[in-house]
Order: C-alpha cells, then structure tokens, then sequence
C-alpha cells in the first residue's frame, strides 16, 4: 500500500500547497519516506466548502445510513491490515501490542456510535402536543430534538495514532452527530492519517454520501490549525492535546466573528490518593501497580498519575521504598516524537528545581534516541501547597509523590488542586469515612473517579466520562470519550406548531 | 410592607457599602423611595463565599427536600400579594395585567422544576456494571451522572420583572440543578427584587437549607457584575440583556485563571418570514396580527418580531399598507427605563440613516417622559444583504421590511442572515415545498422556529428551547427557558469501581 503523501479534499485527493515534512521514526531518528505537504489556504478553504455544502444533506441522512457509514469505516479501517499497523509503529514507536489494541479500541468507538445512532435516542426528542384550552393561554404544539451543530474541525492527538485521530473517538462522535468533519491530521503520524483517511473516503463513496463529509489536512505550522478554526464555516472543533496548543486554539475560537465551541482536552496529572487503611495492606502491591500505570507506553497517556498523595508514615515509607525499587528496574523507552521526549526532560527538570522538590529514583538508562526515562519525586504538602507549578502536567513516565502531614494537610492540598481528567482513591473499608469526606471535593475537581484501579486504561463506553474542569479541559460539561461525546456536537432546535409533513423525521408523531 | 434597600447576604440583610442609587418611575420620570446601596467588594466576596460552604451540602439535597424549596419560593412570592405586583409596576410602567400574568409564569417555572427534580431524570444516571470476564479487558463498574456545577451568578433582567430576574428561570434551573445562587438584581427594579429576594432567604430558612444558598446583591456599576463573574468560588453565570453587557461579561468569564460558562441571551430581531401563500390568503390578517405582536409590552420583548421577509408582490404591499395603518393607531408607551427609551430611539435614528432604509409609519405621538414610539422600516433584500447593521437589535417597537426580489434574494438573504432566537413562518399549504427549502437554513440559524404563530409568548415547558446561534445567545448549546435549562449548571461525573456506599443516592443500585 502506496502512501502518496497527499491530502484528502473530498473526493479529491492532491498534493498539498504548503510545505514539505516528513514522518521521523522516533526509533531510528530517521525520516520516513514518503514527502507530506502541508495544505495551503485554499486547500483549507476547499475542504470547509465541501464540508458545508454536504452539511444539509449528511446531517438529514437517515439514521440506519448514518450507522452503516460508521460501520463501513471500520471494516476499512480493518481491511487495511498489516501496513497500517506496520506504518504506526514506525511513526510512534509504540509496539504491535498496543496499536493492535487501539486499532480495536477505534473499531468500537465506530461501532458504538453506529449503534447509538441507530438507537436514535441521542437526539434527545421531546414533545408537547397541543392544549387549544390551555387556561390562561393555549399551548402551541412543541417539539424539541437536538440537531447537527454544522462541520466540525478535528485535530488528531499524537498520543493514540488511532483512537484519538483521523478516525477517532472526535470523528466517530461528530460523524455520528451528522456534522461533516475536516481533520488535520497530527504531523507525527501522516502516513498512518493517510491510510485511515483513505478508509474513511472509501466508506463516503461506497454509502453515496457527499465527499464533503470528510476531509484530510495536513499541517505542521500553526497556521494551518489556525486557518481551520477561523474557518467560517467550521461550527465545532475537537482537540487533544497540550494546554498551550489548546488554549490557542481556544482563543481563537471565541475571537471569531462568530464564536464556536472548541472542546479541548489539554493536560491533568490524573492524582491518586492512598488512603490509610490501603496503604497499610497493601503498600508494596500499590508501589507496583502504581508503577506499572506511571510507566506504561512510556508514561504518554493523558490518564498518567501524575501525582500521589497520602499521608506521611511507616505504611507511606513502605510504598515509597517499593515504588523506588520498581522504578529503578523500568526501562526508558523511546517517545512517540523527538519534541515530546525533549519536553519530557525539560519539564521533569523544571519540577526538579522546585523549592523543596526532591528525585527519589530513576528509571534505567536511555539506550537510544527520544528516550523518555521514568523519574520519581517526593515534596511535602505543604511545598506543594505553596508552588503552582508543582501541578504542570510532565508528559512522559514521571510523578511526584506528596507526603501530607495530617488529613488537614490533605484536604488543603486537594482544596488548591487544578481540574483533572481522573482522581484515583486506593482504599480499604475501613478508609471509607475519610472517602466520603473527600469525594464532594473530588467531584468538583474530577470528571471521573476511580476506587482501587488506575486511572490508565479508558473504557470506551456509554457511561465513561473523559473530561473534567479546567485545565483539564475547556468545557467541564463534556466528555471526548465514551457515547455521550456526541453531544458536543448537538445543539437543541424547537419547532412549535410545524405542519407534519416539513418536521423532521424524529419528530413526527 | 417596608422595602428596606438592602442587601440579603445569606442569612444577613445589610446595607450595601458602595454608591447609593434609587429606582425611577419610569412614567414619572422619578426616583421611588427607599435609597438602595451597591454591594461592595467585601459583600461580593461574602455572598460567593457563603454560597461555596453551601455547595456540597445543598447539592446533597435529598430531591424531595429540594423540590419543597422550589414550591416554598413560589409560595412565598404569592404570599407578597399586591406589595410585589405594585411594586412592580412602579419600577417598570408595565401595566397590572402583565405583571399578574409573569408571577403566574413565575411561580409555574419554580414548580416546573420542583416536578424535574423529583422526577430525577435531569440527573442523567448511565450504568454499566462490572463485566469481570469481558475480552481482552474486563469491563470495571462504571456510572455516570450529572452533579451540579456549584455556585451560579445570575444577573435580572430588565424586562421580565419576574420570570427572568431574582426567582427567575436562571435561579429556578439552578437551584433545582443543586447550585447555591448568587443574584445581581437588575438596578432599575430593585424594590421588586427585595420582595422576591426576601421570599426566596425565608423558603431557605423554612426547609432548613444553609443560607448561602441564596444571595442578592444590588450593583449598578459595571465593577459590581464584574466582581461578581471573576469571583473564584462562582462556577456558571446566567445572564439575560444586551449583546454588549453580555459580550464584556463573556470577556470577563473567558479570561479568568479559571474560566467559567457564561450562559447570555443577549439579541434577536425574530425573523418572520411571509411566504406567498400565506400573503396571497391572508395579508391583512397578518398585518394585524404582526403589528400587535411587535407593539406588545411596546416591544421590550426577547422575541420581538424586529424584521420581515417577504418576496415583493401586490399581496405583499397589501400587507404593508395594513401594518402602516395598524401601526399609526398603535400608541406611544413608558418603557422599562429611560435608558432603554434613550437606547431605542437612538437605535432607530440609526436604522433610518443605513442607506437604503426608509420610513413607512409610525405610531401615536408621546405623551409622557420615557415612551417608545412604534416604528416601521422597509428596505430591499439587496440593500440588507449589503449592510449588517440592518441586522442589530432595536429594543423596542421598532421593526424592518424586507422586500425580497426574488426567491434566490430571500435566501441570501436568509444566509446572511445572523443567528436568532426565533424564525417564524407564516404558510399555507402551497407553500409547504419553498418551507422545506427553507427549513435546514432556518434550523442552522434559530433556537426555534414557529408556523403560522407569532414568537411573542415564550411557553415555559419541557420542549422548549430559548436560546440560538450567535449572537442570539452565548451558547447555542443550551436554553435559558424551559425544563432542559437545567442542564447549563450540570457536568457529567463517572464512578468507576466506587464501593455502594460512597456512590451518591442516584447511582445506587
């Protein structure tokens, strides 16, 4: 299977305006063949076109064609076989295991929203008939759905080549809503983005959709991302990825002339609280599982723990010697691209340099280029307390451990904690009354809570919420993963006393 | 009953500690006693502070505890009798009848919500148990629900003394949603906020709530409102009034350290669309009919019918003539403020001077201090396409006619057409194939979209939505009216292996 290193406007595939890049292999340290070029402002403007112009007619697509469409992108997807996953292990230097596992994960998600599409339920009918005697006044008749928002903008992550990308959990949501997306794609991964991009273009033509209801961009400046936000007729935009890009972003999504929602899901350091009781039975299995978490795929998931807290003594002492012990044995590993293992360094440095911050361990030594090596720090509550900055997400397989001096020490510590995607307690039953005190707090700063796992591993389903407060992501009131993502992309429309035959289909009697 | 002009900070009634400032009878042209007081800095601060301690522990309500609340609010603004109506009337020249009519609305929304909360759907539980031997990953327990927001900040309007100021739908979806609320009160009505205020602290104190459930506040300075959306322990804002007000509080909400949702309704011009048919049929009727519509409560409405579209043929000058002669016998009449009769006469003043725009009639001359004259513009689609500034609200009785040349004109029209609360279409059956034409483009750019209706008369129920696309609203995600408004002060949270007893009551099994 050819990569071409052309964009996807449409139906039309074509060599992109702008400049020339290449894919590294963060491996080798060597570029991958072949050239990519990043869209002009005229491909960008082609692409929204398209989109708008499919907008009316995709998003009024019956919803058994809708489902099978989704359906259809993932046996594409699949009947790509070996060179998509062979290419992402190239582009990422994540193992055959994990992209086999996303590359099911992504079928799911499509599969998924087919399903809550066809379930229909999603677009939230109401109806109120018509009372004429109604006193003191009549009540029209009135029907509320949630409709398609209009196209949306989806930036793929670096961090899942598949689950968070050309054909991830923002597309399936989106397509799934009836909005035509445009993509650009992550320029660590372009040609793994081409080949699903491939797919999904497959699918719009073999469902007789309109070509516009995708598209595939490339774009390694800020411009590029920049152009289709500012798009006039991009309604919606979702991203993952880190809180400086977002917050650009989002900026200018809410300058606009017309402002648009952009559903961003930026940074959080995922806290674990150990609780006494746990600590006390189980401080060397949590050091090893709380490792295992801190360390998988390199410590590249927006879920990572980042943090942990608990409460200083012998029990805590336990974990930490463990911790140590299980981290010295780690490996480093390469990262999924020179820029992310550089950014590890410096901020896992930055964190190191914070008054009253200390290294307990290290991982073993890199072996090789982009290496991300896994790091333990320890500082007290009360350090941590007083320095912000402790709290700056460090993406890669680094954590610091934050010894309270009393439960007092604890909830102040929560009390100035940032919005986080995860909060994890560790806790036994008789941890249960300090639990119930902390769980209000944690449910203002968390969008999800986890007891006695780790918050790595994001089940894709109908009640998972991926999302959280501020900086954890720019609307606390959404998820990016899980069915209920597809409301991002929904707005509610009322019709009152609208003659049946021009209502639509969901809402006739 | 005494108004006293304080403030009421939880528990506390005060005297506010900033600029002193007095209500005006707006048909008078004078200031009503008592003497009010801004709420300084400190007092701000205190009300939002006292409604973060009443967070978690009114957010635990038990349901039925909560819906109670809502009915003892609604009871007790009943229980003011006629002090509240007259009051009323004083500060905002709205006739007895109207007023009547809104605390009837009023008390119906608090209900309305006490029946949502105890119906308890509105918390949006999804549970998916343990699936423990699931392939290749067991499923943990996982459960989601909606929790509330925490303290919401919610500014009176102007226009709706009642149903949309102190125990308005903003406060009644919050305080059903589980969030203590903090009220700027509207300057120009603050002795009917008072009223309101004082029934909603003694309901607190009746069903035993903590009493920074509820706050008021009165400001007229743009630092108070201000003070009040940058206060760190606010989470949501609610506020109903001017694209401009609500634009800089936008602003405000946006660039915090921790930004917030701002939920403004803040302008619409209502399109009504003519179609042949229903002008062939009935052009008198609707000439009528439209001229009451766009006189009723001399125009102060959200929903004003601000402008028409009609292609241009002998039916439609037919109408034309009718709503000239309708208008001239419609009288002057006291508006809310003399600000917003200032606001609307300079208004239209600037609507005369856009080229192209010309002066078909005008209603009955002034005759007192305050009074909005009724007004009605024509322009030809070609000069509106041509100039956005054909498209700003006038607040007041004041609309435009567009005469469309073509049907092509009238979707142009109709695409540059800004994003609006309402579109109304009047047809007749031949119609029904130009409607459907219509409706996708009317869909992306309206809240709600109205047959053979006026959009005057917002029906508070479970369908409806009150809100639209920029600028219309601030997001087109949500409704300030109706059962769904609730949903703007909730965020999904996720359970995930949380033992029973520490999962809130609505994730029990």
């Amino acid at each position: 299977m050819m990569l071409s290193g052309e964009l996807i406007v449409g139906a039309q595939r074509q060599r992109g305006g702008a400049q020339a890049f290449q894919a590294i292999d963060p491996q080798q340290d060597r570029a991958l063949e072949p050239v990519f070029y990043e869209a002009d402002a005229a491909q960008i403007d082609a692409a929204c076109q398209l989109a708008a112009e499919a907008f009316i007619a995709y998003s009024r697509t019956d919803l058994a064609q809708r489902a099978r469409f989704l359906r259809q992108i993932g046996e594409n997807i699949l009947a790509l076989g070996d060179a998509l996953i062979e290419r992402a292990m190239q582009e990422t230097a994540l193992p055959r295991g994990r992209i086999e596992g996303e590359r099911g994960r992504t079928l799911g998600q499509l599969n998924m929203f087919a399903d809550v599409v066809e379930n229909g339920a999603f677009q939230g009918v109401i109806i109120e008939s018509a009372l004429p005697d109604r006193k003191p006044l009549p009540r029209p008749d009135l029907r509320q759905r949630l409709a398609a928002s209009g196209p949306v903008a989806v930036f793929g992550a670096s961090n899942f080549p598949l689950a968070f990308s050309v054909a991830g959990g923002d597309t399936a949501s989106a397509l799934a809503a009836g909005c035509p997306v445009v993509v650009k794609a992550h320029p660590a991964h372009p040609g793994t983005s081409e080949l699903v991009a491939r797919a999904i273009a497959e699918a719009v033509a073999q469902c007789e959709l309109p070509e516009g209801v995708f598209s595939l961009l490339h774009g390694t400046s800020v411009q590029s991302g920049s152009a289709l936000v500012k798009h006039p007729a991009i309604c919606a935009v979702g991203f993952t990825g880190s809180r400086a890009g977002g917050l650009a972003l989002l900026q200018l999504a809410q300058q606009r002339p017309v402002p648009i929602p952009l559903y961003a899901e930026m940074s959080s350091i995922n806290p674990l609280l150990l609780l006494p009781g746990a600590l006390r039975q189980r401080a060397e299995s949590l050091a090893q599982g709380f490792t295992d978490s801190l360390t998988l795929g390199c410590g590249q998931f927006c879920t990572n723990p980042g943090i942990v807290f608990a409460l200083d003594n012998a029990d805590f002492d336990r974990f930490v010697q463990h911790a140590c012990e299980a981290l010295r044995l780690k490996p480093s590993a390469t990262m999924l691209t020179p820029a992310i293992a550089r950014a590890c360094e410096q901020h896992a440095a930055a964190l190191a340099t914070l008054s009253g911050v200390e290294c307990l361990a290290r991982g073993q030594e890199k072996t090789g280029p982009n290496q991300g090596q896994p790091q333990l720090f320890i500082a007290s509550a009360r350090d941590f307390i007083a320095e912000t900055r402790m709290q700056n997400e460090v993406f890669g397989p680094v954590s610091l451990l934050v010894r309270c001096a009393s439960q007092q020490e604890l909830l102040t510590a929560l009390r100035v904690l940032q919005g986080q995607l995860t909060i994890t307690l560790q806790l036994e039953a008789q941890d249960q009354p300090l639990a119930a005190e902390l769980l209000p707090l944690l449910e203002q700063r968390a969008g999800r809570i986890l007891a006695n796992g780790f918050p790595t591993g994001v089940d894709v389903g109908y009640a998972m919420v991926h999302g959280g407060p501020y900086p954890a992501t720019s609307d606390a009131h959404t998820t990016s993963v899980g069915a209920t993502a597809i409301q991002r992309f929904l707005r509610p429309v009322c019709y009152q006393d609208i003659p049946a035959a021009l209502l639509p289909q969901s809402l006739q009697n």
